[in-house]
């Protein structure tokens, strides 16, 4: 396995040249834009790596599969399905088409933005910090960390810049889908998104995430239907507008950030992490993704 | 005058039973559902009226009005050409219509909330108080009162309630269509939609854009240009997302607001204000709207 | 005036290198793109006339007047008010927005294509040949030239090419707002839009228009209040999506072709025909536009 | 197995009730609102079926997953993915959003009307005829039965009402994506919605999804990588407006038509037919999608 991960590591790099890091914030452009890195767990605790591996990176929109596992937990499946939208919005992630007195229920997707923000409401908590303390518990425990901490560098660029967020925020408040302040609840984005990984903490996310929920030890972390629910929602929109195309050519569960990070799902086989911040114009990783692609086929790694 | 004024009041006020008081905050719905005043003056200064035209209201979108000829003012026929939409949006008057990273042009339209926001922020001044007291200045030569001021328990809810402007404004701040803090450009906005009037001050207006631009005094208010500039929008855009259906049953130049107000230009002959508070579902004045249609008829005051 | 207008025209013809010709059929890249000509005739029958003015051109969209006051004529203004949209659509001529089970009531307005095919509909007659016969009749009232015809080879070009207009009339009739077949109103769409006229014949509509609807000999061709009813959604809509805009520059009720013509109405004074083919990316003439925003401030023409 | 499948569809028909035969043609309300029923076919040939798994119908929309296969082996994967779009709609099947000119790449799905369309052009052929006849070929061996013909009731009634499906037609003809003649390319999409199948038809299909393009007999029928291209198309795109909601209560590729029959994949395992014309508002079979979710439960078919 580390040889092959060594070959397709050294053949995929090319193309980071590809893509472009993102720009919004400054710190996200301080990037080494040929980075390309992976770590595999299988499921009986194999780990193997190949790559820039051990680099940080900002989760970004990976977290958002976090949160949703949190989201499921504090109110089940039937309540959740109830109170968000499950179809793609067939828009980017982060598009706002509001006519008349509704939000089209289809923007309000966990893994878009308006989604992600209603998600954080739905989480159990008095305060907005108490839902961010209560889902960074749960990402330590997914990710197998208990040091995974906020980057507060990209926190803070985060939060100056965000407005477009808090624009979301302020059409779910009128519409009492969210409560509150709107600054505390995009504070609790702005924390998420900005969660320090490497390769490996993914992996560990996409291990309890293709074995039902339970982690290297077999500790349940999540319910199975959780997981499953996640993988499901993954696989249909976790790669933004190009999750059709992602489906087609690789086949996994996949979920990518604009750091870089790609989480991906081989259901009751691996879990995988890749980090290459050179995005292509959907915000994917183009060397991540291709990496993914060649992996999936040498070892058929598609669900279909 | 006054007679056909006191019969077209008569024979008009049945139809605010087909409208609803506007009750996005709780102060509009206590108007008495029932009342119906016009005020007009002529181009030589004879002042008529019937009805409930002494009774104050806030001047709410007809303020968009004053906002857009201070802007007019301040920076020129082409600036304002250059950075706002005039084309009809389609939609309603708080729709936001965002894909991609950029935001329509269409809806930064000055008869629309989110142009509104916009044109504020074109208006000189050091801060957006400086920028409302210039404005409120206006407004006061305007409506040839110096009394004009906010009615305080109608700012107060609208501050409370007004999330969807903040949320356009965010949006346009994100993409710099306007910039400092968003608080102080929405309690702008607030401030002017709470301005207290009644239908004498509307007419005054209406006799401005009318006279190109000069008062009963024969003051020159606001330069002829503009005055047409405006009356040229407001007929294109001044009913909300019933511009088009007035142009044909009234066709005036017209501005109303949620408060139950109409702002009317008989171009080179009247200055008009309406006021009837129950609205149709595109926000307009019901009863004010058929006062305004059979005056049009019997006066023959349509441009067209 | 003639002085005014040889002047006129010729400070504006440079603007015509800014357009471009329409493109989509090979017959209107035919034309001489340098062409500039106007036809003013005044409410007592003075003609006034320079440039390129009596060179043939096709009348395209500027028919869709013709047809709506048929079809205004044979059913009453209540009637086409309940059946079409008369608010602006906020998009290009062509747009089709079909979203569910219904066609947004916007855009089947009567300037706009799809709305142009919904009025043939509503015109009587048996067949659409009728329908054709009687619009043709109307047309040769209204221009005062009964030698109006079919140009045949830009007809069969438009019929050869017209698929989108197909697409448009076979949803109309999936709804039941047109009857019948659709090759037989798009037809008539395309010998509507083919009409052969000069800058004369337009004036000639556009003083009818200008006159509540009689003719220099004072015969009544049309209804006062349909030729109010015309100029009013000429003002809100006739220049595509550029009216707001030149309601602003021009202040006329006009309708533009993309065959380079301009119809325009100065109501009570003056009936205006433009001619120059190079078109603005709105599909309006650019040196007719330009050479009527003069003409207008000249002989302040401006309703506003 | 058999008692599994006979417990089920005794304890799922009640949801029958819960939907409405599609009425848009009269003979799909012949149909028996409350049939149900469903044929399995495993890896190894075993087969087992309940309830009215051999009543015929029209297989609809699941004739979609037939012509894309053919049009991947005519083609290839790189050809298609370049010339339609992957990525879900976020919109009814039969939805429209043209603007400006272009139309979206969304729009033209394969699992959607309009990129169905899009796809009969890319099948090879000199006619749409003698393309209709290479789909039936291939129709016959995926569904192991060659008498699989067309319902010329339903298709002649498809055919006079398919209005729609010809503006699709000649709007994708507007922008050259398909040539030819419109009546003629509807004609076979008519033909190919009109085919009579059995539950055991579409078990067949699904069989050969599930095992990389083989049939029973170890014949490989298409390619493995196109058998996995639609496996994914169907899991991101395949029941229409509801395929998110889908992918997390069953969790398998699927597709279903509005004559009530739904075909559905569990890769390496089984092909499922389905069927039950009472449909959801989506166009989904109600108790044949509540069937599946039961059996994907039972049988942990889930591919999540």
């Amino acid at each position: 396995m580390k040889r092959l991960l060594d070959e397709l590591v050294y053949k995929t790099r090319k193309y980071t040249s590809d893509g472009k890091l993102a720009s919004y914030i400054p710190e996200l452009l301080k990037a080494n834009i040929n980075d390309l890195g992976i770590y595999i767990i299988d499921n009986r605790g194999n780990e193997s790596f190949s790559g820039d591996y051990n680099k940080f990176f900002t989760i970004q929109s990976i977290s958002k599969t976090i949160s949703l596992l949190l989201a499921l937990q504090d109110n089940g499946i039937e309540y959740i399905m109830g109170n968000i939208g499950l179809e793609s919005t067939g828009k980017p992630f982060d598009a706002i088409d509001y006519t008349e007195s509704q939000i089209l229920r289809n923007h309000i997707n966990p893994m878009v933005n308006m989604g992600a923000i209603a998600v954080y409401h739905m989480i159990k908590g008095k305060t907005y910090e108490e839902k961010f303390h209560r889902t960074l518990s749960l990402a330590k425990k997914l990710t197998d960390n208990k040091l995974v901490e906020v980057d507060e560098t990209v926190y803070k660029s985060e939060k100056m810049t965000g407005n477009k967020n808090r624009a979301m925020a302020y059409l779910l408040l009128t519409h009492k889908i969210i409560e509150g302040s709107v600054e505390d609840v995009v504070d609790m984005h702005f924390k998420m998104s900005s969660l320090k990984v490497t390769c490996k903490e993914l992996a560990n996310i996409g291990l309890i995430l293709a074995n039902k929920g339970q982690n290297m030890s077999g500790e349940q972390v999540v319910a199975p239907k959780h997981a499953m629910f996640v993988n499901a929602i993954l696989t249909t929109c976790g790669m933004y507008d190009g999750s059709g195309n992602f489906a087609i050519k690789v086949g996994m569960p996949a979920k990518s950030g604009v750091g870089g990070g790609i989480m991906a799902v081989a259901p009751r086989k691996f879990g995988i992490g890749i980090y290459s911040p050179a995005l292509d114009r959907n915000g994917n990783s183009v060397a991540g993704r291709k990496l993914l692609e060649n992996l999936s086929q040498e070892l058929s790694l598609s669900i279909f």
